[in-house]
Order: C-alpha cells, then structure tokens, then sequence
C-alpha cells in the first residue's frame, strides 16, 4: 500500500492492543485511541514435548530450512495443468478451509466472479447458486502450494508463477497481481474484472511466460525482496521496490522473446502501473520457503497464517496439517473516500505468509511509510519489528534491515514464546468491502488473534 | 555506491573531523580514526549587507527558488548542437576554472581521452600536446549550465541529456552516464573506453532520444528523485532506486519507438547493470534547481560547490559569477582491491551539486547503506542529515526523509551558518586514481574545505 493510494477520512479512530508507543503516538496526533492493556498469560518456557523430543533443535532445523530456501520464479502455467491435483471444478481461496455457508463476502464474491470468468456459470446468481449447491469443491490455497491475496481464488484456468525454491526443490504457485480498485481478490465481479482477468491471461501471462521460460536459471526472488526491503518496501503492503527490480529482471527479456512492440509496451505497462504486482511473487516465495520446515516433530515455528475473511487461522512445522483457528479480527486501517470501518469485511488473505516467513509487517522498520499511512512515526515502524524479535526465533541470515545496521529480519514465529510474551504477530494488510461485488476500500494493520495461539499451544502440551 | 561495488580493504583508516559519534562509531570497529577538534571561529550572524540589503529575506527568496524548481527531462542532443555557445574546441570539466598544467591526473585523462575519442587526437600522448599548445579552449561545465560527473568532461559531439526547470524555464545539461570501472569519468582512456563512448553515442543516446522526445512532457525527475529518496537513495552515490524508476518511466516509449527489438534490449540491458545511470541525471536536475537562484543581492545561499581535482570552489547566490577556491580534501574511502589512498586523487567532480540542491550527503539518512559502506552506523546517517541542518536556511518542500518522518531535506547552505557554526558540508563522492588513463579505485565521504567558506565570508561583509 503506497502513501498516495490512499486519502486520509476523518474522523480516524483506532484500538490499539499492546504495544503502548503506538497507541501514545497515535493520541499525540488527536487520533482517538483506545488501549487495551491485554496482560497475556505468563506460561513457562517448553523445553521438551510429552515424547521427549527437544523443542529447541526441532525449532532450529524449522527456521534453518526457511532461512535457507532460495525462492527463484522459473516459470508459468495454468492452475489446472502446473498445480498438482488440480481439477476443472476445484476452486482455491485463501486461509483456512471453509465453505459456501460460512464465506464471508469478498470472498463469495470473488468465488461468483471465478465461476462467471470459467464459463461455469452465466452470471453471478447463477454462479452463487452453483456454489451454494456443491457442485464445487472448494479448498485452501495453502493445501495445494500455493498462496493468493485477499479472497486468494484461484480457478481452473488462472494463470499462476510457478516459483521453486531451489534449496529444498519445492515449488509454490502464486497468480498475476491484478492491481488497485475493483479486482476478483478484493471481492468484486462484473465485465470490467472479467475483462481484465481475459487480458491477464490471453496477453499479460504468455509475453511473462515467454520472458521468464528465456531466462536461464529463473529470477531469483530472494535477492530481490532482500533488495527490495533496503529500498522502503516491506514485501507486503509496499511493493514499489520489488515491482521495480522485478522489472530490471524481465524486461530484456520480454523485449527479446515479445515480437509485438506495442504488446510488450502494454504488459510493461500493466506492470509498471501497479506497484502491488511484486506482492503475489513475494507471497509465494515466502510459501516457497516456509514449507520445507513442514513435518518436523516438535517444532513450534509457524508454516502458515492465513485468513479467509471470516477464520485466521495458523499451522505449526511440528504437525503441519492441522489448523487452528479463531474468527478473523477488525482492520485498524485508513478508508477510501465515502467508506468507513462499518463497510470493512474482517481481516482476510494468505498474504501473512510474508509475515510467516521473516517480512511483511515483521520488517516494518524497513518501510516506515505505512507506519506513517496508518498514522504513526519512522520510530513506531522501528518498535514494531524490534518487537517482533521477542516472538521470533532467529534472525534472517538473507533479508535484512538498513535503519536496524542491517539486522536480519525477525523470522520463526514461536508459539511458546507469544504465549510466553503475549506478544501477538503484526500484521499488514489491504481492506475488502464486506458485501460481495465491490472490492478495496482501504488498508491498516492489525494483530493475529489470541485464540487460535492459545489452542496450539495446547495441542504443543499433548505432543 | 552501491555496498555489492567495492569490496573492503584491510586495513581501513579514516580522519574524521567534526562530528565526534561517526568518530566514536568507526573507534567501536577497531577502525583507526584520528578525531580532528577543529573549533570553528565564532563569528556573529550577519542580518544586512554594507549596502544595507536584508540577507533573510534575500535568501529566503534563493531557498524559494530552489526548492520550487521542478526539472522535466524533456530530451537530448548532442552537446555542441544543444548547450549555447558550444564550439569545435570547447572541453567542459568538472570543478572551478583550471588550465592544463595544474589539472589533476584524471581530469587530464579524460581530457586526452576526449580528444582521441573527437578525432581530435591520433593517441593520447598527440592529446596531451595538443591540450598543453593551447589548442583547446577549457571552461567549467558550471560556466554553460551544465555538470559532469569526476572529471566531468564534456567535449563536443558527446550526447546530453537536456533538463528544463519547468517552474522557471531553464535548462541543465549532462552527459549519459558510463557506468563503473575503466571509465573517461574518472580519468580512464584506450580503446574499451571509445568503444564504450562510440556505442553510447550511437547507439543509447539515439534510442533514448526518440524515446524521450515521444514522451509528452517529459520525465519529471523532482517526483522520480523524492520517490528514490523514500527508497533508500540519496542521489549522489546511491542511485538504486533512481535508475530503477528511470526505467520504469522511459521502457514503455523505448519500447514503442525502437524498431530493433535487440537494441532495445542491449540500451536496456546498458541502463540496467549501471545503478549510477541515475546520477548526472540527479545532477542536471539539482543544476536546473539552483540555478534560478543566482543573482540574488545579499543572498550567502551557495548555488555552486564543485571540484576539478586541483581546487574545491563555491559560488554564491548574490555574486554568482565569483568562484572562491581552496585546495581539493582528500577522501575518507574504501578502495577497491589492489588499491590505496596513496592512489587517491582528491576530491573531484560536479556531483557536489546534488549537495547544494539539497540531497546527496545532506540526505545520508535516507540511505544507511552508505553510511554503513564507510564503517557507519544508521545512527551515524541520520546524525548526518541532522547536522546539515545546521547550516543549511530551509528544509525542502518536496524532497524528504522516511526515517526522520518525512522531513524536508536541508537545503540552501549558508556560508553565514558555515562560519557560525564551524560545520562544514558534508560530500559523499567516487574515488579516481591519481594518474590519468586508470580510473575508479573506490568510494568515500568527505567535507568542503574550510578556506573557501571563509573567503566567501570575507566578500560578503564587502557587499
């Protein structure tokens, strides 16, 4: 999210839970603050789990396997022939797993439009109807290796990055970014978003496909987020950094593989004009490199946080495929002119991978400009990731941080230590409306909730 | 500078003078530093000229001028067709006037390379004689609106690029920038260095001419330069950021007037791997900014700082076409491998400019990473940036600081504030060898000289 995306809507009011700089900042500014003083629940550090094993070594092998990763974007493909297991009636979403009954709006929406765009459903009360009726399988992203913003749809014949983490061979599956205003993750549908999504696929993915398939050995993405976050950006809600790497990277290439100028001009365009289209790429390197840590006994790192708009839920390296879930939390966030907090659908998207992996909200510091969009100071962006050290369990060896003397980045969420410290994860992230059919309306920050920390660490106790 | 360009060299010493924490800063690394007290002369704040003009308000209105310009790329030219008063046997350096028996040896490499390059000059030692003969007329860029980087030489039939201050109609020059190693700019010449030179002038300068020229309105390079400083620019010896968004803003017009899709790619690919193409660039847009400023009565607001290698000279608003003078600093640098400061010339070029706009070393704490590159800490920039503020008479409106939340940068030095408060200036600048014919050997920061400040003092209390 770039400071001039937004306007500022007055009266702003905000809640802020824990860390009380912010909160004082705030109030220095006239802002209406509310704080609550949550005094978390003091447990004791768990060296060894039921079954002996040592929780420390377990949490090490987790974070050395993220921080090693190397995610390199090497090519593209349709969802349903690249993703393993996909088939013509499965529909991905982001988060945890749901269905039609309990989707929330944006993500309803966002279903309707994928179904109307896959000729599945002629329009979208057809397409709701067919939803609502089973005829479609719905399932996480994170189940399938693969991550989406907000709604985080993923359908049959969307196009996805196909980025492989070289270390460990994994691949993880991301789709094209498709801007700011009304777009398919942010819940809205209508000839516009199908005919953008068209252009994305039949123009947009095979000039990228092309370029990426003449590179040889791929773009390495963890060299450009870790430049990417000594040039403001964050990797999560700002992207104008990595956007603008990832274009140094492809664009020779583009020119050379792309026989039609005028094509080449428009997709560089499309690019060039979003400064979020680095965001999908970010959030599937980070899937690339979390999921390596997946399955090893006794770790209490996080492999997943992620939302679908009406669950957060979390999943720990130690038994990597159960969820633990709480209802996803209100957006502290600044509102597009004429929407208020009241319009704002709860907290949504796979987009905390960033913050699973060691960035987003976790390297605030390095991107003071939306501690300020959100109200705060260049020192508030700085507390916020010192913060996250407390929680975290390493610091990352590859991304670091130019205002903290190039410290790595907090990386490993423990779950011990957020019980221990009743430090909740920070979080960044954009706004959907509630109501199917509309889309952005802002952006903010919030905290991941209690509950869902509180019940993994229970089943931690019953390892 | 880039922190992936020069490599560390052991053992590093340094000579800090002013500031004690960059001093205490580099002692905590075991860096040898030799802390100079220099105790400025206080000297009382002069508020009118002899003559009785207000010195405020004066340059009040050189700050206003400043920091109102706004420079629009708008095209290029050949420097002979395009800067008035260009002729057949004209060479431009760097830096206050000079002739040939006391320039410096890069600056006297680039100018034999120059004329090898023109045809002038069968080889360079038939370029020396030529240049010694008188057969060369040499003037300062500074005298024909334009500024070159370290030797800063521009001859005749080298391609500029033609900046206009869209506020106040004048225009700026520089030359494309060469990228880094065996380069003209700091003195290097042979025949990779003309081949360098003939393909820039045959084949980047007409790509980017047709580019430029189909753009309507230009690139304007005050919003390209405030964004490069949100994303850890400073302008002079970062220019990640910069160069990045100057492709972001010329790919689509290269893309839609190069007939050759390879030419395309190779001008691309040119702009690309050089993170300094930004520089004369950011250069010619601080020359357009100050310029409006000369020829103010009683302003003391510096509208020159410039080396050739030999002397440092100033010029100031309200007697703009006096240099005052000292000897050239030497540089607190890193060197490449193989190299030491026994090989460094002094402190040369024109990129001083981007100081006296406002930027540059003055916007260190937008770019931690330089000051980490010379043993620094992100302290030690932002204790940087703070000082500057001292002696300079505004912050400015348009460029800003993220980590000092958004602050104007310091702009518009004042030599009354410079021999109040004993801080000089401080410089971020490249290293060339001392002979002519070798070239870049590092990187480093220095401060203006003492003496000519004083002198300029000294004419100020006779106006």
């Amino acid at each position: 999210m770039s400071e001039t995306h937004l306007l500022l809507q007055a009266p702003l009011q905000a809640i802020n839970v824990g860390l009380q700089s912010f909160a004082a900042s705030l109030a220095a500014q006239d802002i209406p603050v509310t704080h609550v003083d949550w005094q978390p629940p003091r447990v004791p550090r768990l060296h060894r789990t039921g079954a002996g094993v040592d929780i420390e070594a377990a949490n090490a092998e987790a974070v050395r396997r993220i921080v090693q990763g190397r995610p390199v974007l090497v090519g593209m493909g349709l969802a349903r022939e690249v993703i393993p297991g996909f088939h013509d009636r499965l529909v991905l979403h982001a988060g945890p797993p749901i269905g039609w009954e309990r989707m929330c709006g944006p993500q309803r929406g966002a279903v309707m439009g994928a179904l109307v765009y896959e000729g599945l459903a002629r329009d979208e009360q057809e397409a709701a109807a067919l939803a609502a009726g089973g005829a479609v399988e719905f399932a996480p992203c994170h189940h399938y290796h693969a991550v989406g913003p907000m709604a985080g749809v993923i359908s049959p014949s969307m196009p996805v990055f196909v980025m492989k983490n070289e270390t460990f061979g994994n691949l993880a599956y991301a789709t094209q970014n498709e801007g700011l205003g009304r777009v398919l993750r942010y819940g809205a549908f209508g000839p516009d978003v199908y005919q953008r999504l068209h252009w994305m696929a039949d123009v947009l993915y095979p000039t990228l496909q092309a370029a990426i398939a003449s590179l040889d050995g791929g773009i390495d993405l963890r060299a450009l987020l870790a430049q990417a976050l000594h040039m403001g950006d964050e990797g999560h809600n700002r992207n104008r950094a990595g956007t603008s790497l990832l274009l140094r990277a492809v664009t020779p290439a583009i020119m050379r593989t792309c026989p039609d100028r005028e094509r080449a001009a428009a997709v560089f365009g499309f690019i060039e004009q979003n400064d979020h289209f680095f965001l999908n790429l970010s959030m599937a390197a980070g899937k690339a490199m979390v999921e390596p840590a997946e399955g090893i006994p006794g770790a209490t790192i996080l492999t997943v946080m992620a939302r679908n708009g009406t669950d957060f839920g979390i999943r720990m390296a130690g038994e990597p495929q159960r969820w633990f879930t709480a209802p996803a939390g209100a957006v502290q966030g600044l509102y597009f002119p004429g929407y208020t907090a009241a319009d704002a659908n709860p907290d949504i998207g796979d987009s905390t991978v960033t913050e699973t992996a060691g960035y987003g909200g976790f390297a605030m510091a390095a991107a003071p400009a939306i501690a300020r969009f959100v109200g705060g100071t260049a020192q508030d962006a700085l507390e916020a990731t010192l913060e996250m050290y407390e929680i975290c369990f390493a610091e990352h060896e590859q991304l670091s941080i130019p205002a903290l003397d190039f410290r790595g980045t907090p990386v490993g969420i423990d779950v011990r230590k957020v019980l221990e410290t009743g430090i909740l994860p920070r979080l960044n992230t954009g706004i959907a409306h509630r109501e199917p059919g509309i889309g952005m309306v802002g952006a903010g920050v919030l905290r991941a909730p209690e509950e869902c920390f509180q019940a993994a660490f229970e089943a931690i106790q019953a390892w």
